[in-house]
């Protein structure tokens, strides 16, 4: 693992780091916040999975997650959204390829090779988070931003006893109905994607915790994220989860952090229960 | 002037604007979050100005400030920082020309037909917002970052009455003694700038009101700012003034966002007065 950059922040540290990952075979970055508390001891860790065309950089300067982190005493871990590289392939669409791992694991040429986010983020990253830095891994809640609050959401249920937590804002709920999902499931697996698919998932297995999301009502991208179908399969279950529409918000980062507060408190609630 | 974009953040808006400005000679960009409470009554106005390389966007996206905006029903105007375009001067330095306006009026060639950022901030884009937004021009206060402190420090010393408060992180302390400020005003003005040089200023003239500056006692470009002797101006002068020195923290984003609730409370404090 590369140290890349280290900032001050809120007391704590904004890190950037590189490492090689087995699930990709590429080198991965991904960005640490570290709390002033991780200087005495293991804190809890948040995950923030982006959303198409981010790096791992996007949250990490805009969402404004580490103000929220650091009163709360937490860790917020950023990945990138897919393996990148001369030697990865890669489409001239945004919403596939390079920038668009839609975090599974591919099985379908050109993809295999390398599209591997799923074990990239359950395996290699959660690896080395454990055995390079103060983190509990004990508690660890998952958030994400519309292809990763599809990502939350879906590692979350998929990866039962992991995450005590999950939340999204504007995730793609019901990607096998929808063209952020059909598509990339075709590509990647040569199928239809059900197994990954947040509101199947929902009404199949449920999740074992708290549930938030929110959703702007203004969203350019409304009809492609399907949150009542989740809200649905919400309910058919009686899971525990907040579904919530916000007026005159849309899909950009100022929404985010119009709510990050609201996400990093709910997850500490869980985290230190 | 015409509407590039407008998000819902806060509870307000997030607005990026054009405008074509008599100062410059150009159209200008500039950004504009207004909070909730500009819906039913004008509301006091903060600048900020930005530092070197940076546009309208950069404190906009990352620094944090419309969480803090918010809770006080204060809005936020963020300027870009020199005019653009290919008519526009420019150097391959990134500390001169585009991206470097020092928040001057330039007399020498090339720069002077459009380099005119003191009267395009404090007249053209001044009664623009006066004008078009509901603003309480009555309460103006002014902040900045590095290069955009020197100019939260300068303006607000060089137009008494005009703001009733003024902050900076990391500010150009004294420019005349700064490789940050001497080649610049040697380009700009073909002189040495102690008309524009906030230690200068407080030596001889003052604020009539609050000050605060916030540093980083780790900032990279720590040599080049000369905290200590706007503080011991401030010292020799008696005024209402709290210069802070952070250790850990660098010139990055990451401190402006780590202290920026401190700074709109400041501001809050005298803007309600």
């Amino acid at each position: 693992m590369q140290t890349k950059s280290e900032n001050r922040c809120f007391g704590g540290t904004q890190g950037v780091f590189t490492h090689a990952s087995k699930a990709t075979g590429t080198d991965m970055t991904f960005g640490l916040f570290l709390p002033e508390e991780a200087a005495t001891g293991p804190v809890p860790v948040l995950w923030f999975l982006s959303g198409l065309t981010c790096t791992h950089e996007n949250a990490m300067t805009k969402a404004g997650a580490q103000a929220f982190a650091a009163q709360q005493g937490i860790a917020v871990v950023f990945p990138d959204t897919s393996p990148r590289g001369d030697g990865v392939a890669d489409d001239a669409a945004f919403d596939l390829g390079q920038g668009a791992g839609f975090y599974i694991d591919a099985t379908q040429a050109p993809w295999a090779p390398h599209f591997s986010m799923e074990r990239y983020i359950t395996r290699d990253l959660t690896d080395l988070l454990a055995s390079e830095f103060p983190l509990d891994m004990d508690r660890q809640g998952i958030t994400g931003h519309s292809m990763g609050g599809h990502g939350a959401l879906t590692l979350a249920m998929k990866h039962p006893g992991r995450f005590r937590s999950v939340s999204a804002f504007s995730p793609i709920c019901h990607p096998t109905q929808s063209d952020w999902g059909r598509k990339q499931f075709a590509a990647y697996l040569g199928g239809d994607g059900s197994a990954h698919d947040a509101t199947l998932l929902m009404r199949d297995r449920g999740f074992d915790g708290p549930v938030l999301v929110d959703q702007g009502a203004d969203d350019q991208f409304y009809d492609l994220l399907n949150t009542g179908d989740f809200a649905a399969a919400c309910a058919a279950r009686r899971q525990d989860a907040q579904v919530r529409l916000h007026k005159g918000y849309d899909h950009s980062y100022y929404f985010i952090a119009s709510f990050m507060e609201d996400h990093v408190d709910f997850h500490a609630q869980a985290l230190y229960a």
